[in-house]
C-alpha cells in the first residue's frame, strides 16, 4: 500500500470531534480562577497550569501522531513547523506562525494572533504577574518530550498583557536519540 | 422581518467555533486530577465541581440565547428539550433525551449515552463517591436560574459508576416570574 501523506491541519480539524469554543474558554477560565483562590500566589498557578499542560501534552501527542499522519520530523525545524500549522490548528482550531529563529535552528518563536483560551479575559490588577495561557507552554513540552525532544517553552509576547500576539520561544534543549525496542514495518 | 425561527442543534453546532474534543476532554481531566489533590475529600470535589459548572452556566447561557434563537419556553416541558436537543448539542456535539416525567410536569431525567467527558476516564477505587461530570450539572443549574428557573440537578445513572448511561434529574423548584426593566421591541 502507498504510504499516506500527512494531512493538513484544516482537513484534520473538519475531521476530529469537536465541542463548543466558548464552552471550552469558560471551562478554562474556572481552571485558573479555582487555581488563584487555591494556591493564592500567581507564580504558583503559573507553574501548576504549566504542569497541567504538560499533564495534557504527554498523552494528546498520540492523538496528534494517530490523526495527522505526520511522520518523523527530520529536524526541530520541521517539528516547530508542524507545531503551529498542524498542531494548533487540530486541537485549537487555529494556525500559528514560526519566526525568530536562532542561527544554529534550536531556538524559535511561535506566534498566535488568535486564541480561543483568552475570548472575554480581562485580567485584573491583582493578576499582573499571571501567564493565563500558560498551559499552552506545558502542552508543548509535553508532547516534545514524547518524541524525545528536551524543550524549554516560554512566553514572550502575550495580549493580556498589552502585547500585540501571543509567542512562545521554544528552545531545544536536548534531543535524546530514540531507541526502538521493535523494529519498523518496513 | 419575519421572526427567525429556532435553529437545530445540529445546524449551531456546524456554525460554532469550536476546539478539538479530545483536548477539551483531557483539560476537564486536569481540572478533576487538580481539585482531588488540593481538596482531598471527594465530597468538596463534587461540590466545587458543581460551582464551577453553574458559573460557566450563568455566561453560557447568553451565547446559548444568541446564537441558538430559542425563544421563551412555553413550560418546563419544552425547556427540557431544548436543553437535550439543542443545548447539549450546541455545547458538547451529542444529543439527550428527556424522560421519567413526573405527575406534574416539573421533574424529568435527561439521558446521554456520549459524554465527551468520560472518554477514557477511569476511576480508582479512591474516587468512588466522585460524581466525576458534576460540572455539567452546574451548567444546566446555572443557565436555567439566568431564565429564572430555579432547579437542582443530581444524578441519577453514571456510566462510571457501571450504569448503563448517564442520567441527570433535573427538579424544577421555583420559577420566578420575569420583570422586564424595558418593553418588549414589538
Amino acid at each position: 500500500m502507498a504510504p499516506v501523506g500527512p494531512r493538513t491541519g484544516d482537513a484534520i480539524f473538519s475531521n476530529v470531534e469537536r465541542v463548543n469554543a466558548e464552552l471550552f474558554t469558560l471551562t478554562y477560565g474556572a481552571i485558573v480562577r479555582q487555581l488563584l483562590t487555591d494556591l493564592e500566589e500567581v507564580e504558583e498557578v503559573n507553574k501548576q497550569l504549566d504542569q497541567m499542560g504538560y499533564n495534557i501534552g504527554i498523552r494528546l501527542i498520540d492523538e496528534f501522531l494517530a490523526k495527522s499522519n505526520v511522520s518523523r520530523c527530520i529536524d526541530f525545524k520541521e517539528t516547530a513547523e508542524t507545531i503551529a500549522k498542524v498542531g494548533f490548528k487540530m486541537f485549537l482550531g487555529v494556525t500559528a506562525s514560526v519566526t525568530n529563529w536562532d542561527a544554529d535552528g534550536t531556538c524559535c518563536s511561535i506566534v498566535l494572533e488568535d486564541n480561543p483560551l483568552v475570548d472575554f479575559v480581562e485580567l485584573p490588577d491583582t493578576c499582573q504577574g499571571l501567564y493565563y495561557c500558560n498551559i499552552l507552554s506545558g502542552v508543548i513540552r509535553g508532547a516534545l518530550e514524547m518524541v524525545s525532544m528536551k524543550t524549554e517553552v516560554t512566553w514572550v509576547r502575550d495580549m493580556l498583557r498589552g502585547d500585540d500576539a501571543f509567542e512562545l520561544q521554544v528552545k531545544l534543549l536536548k534531543q535524546v536519540p530514540e531507541e526502538y525496542p521493535y523494529k519498523d514495518d518496513e
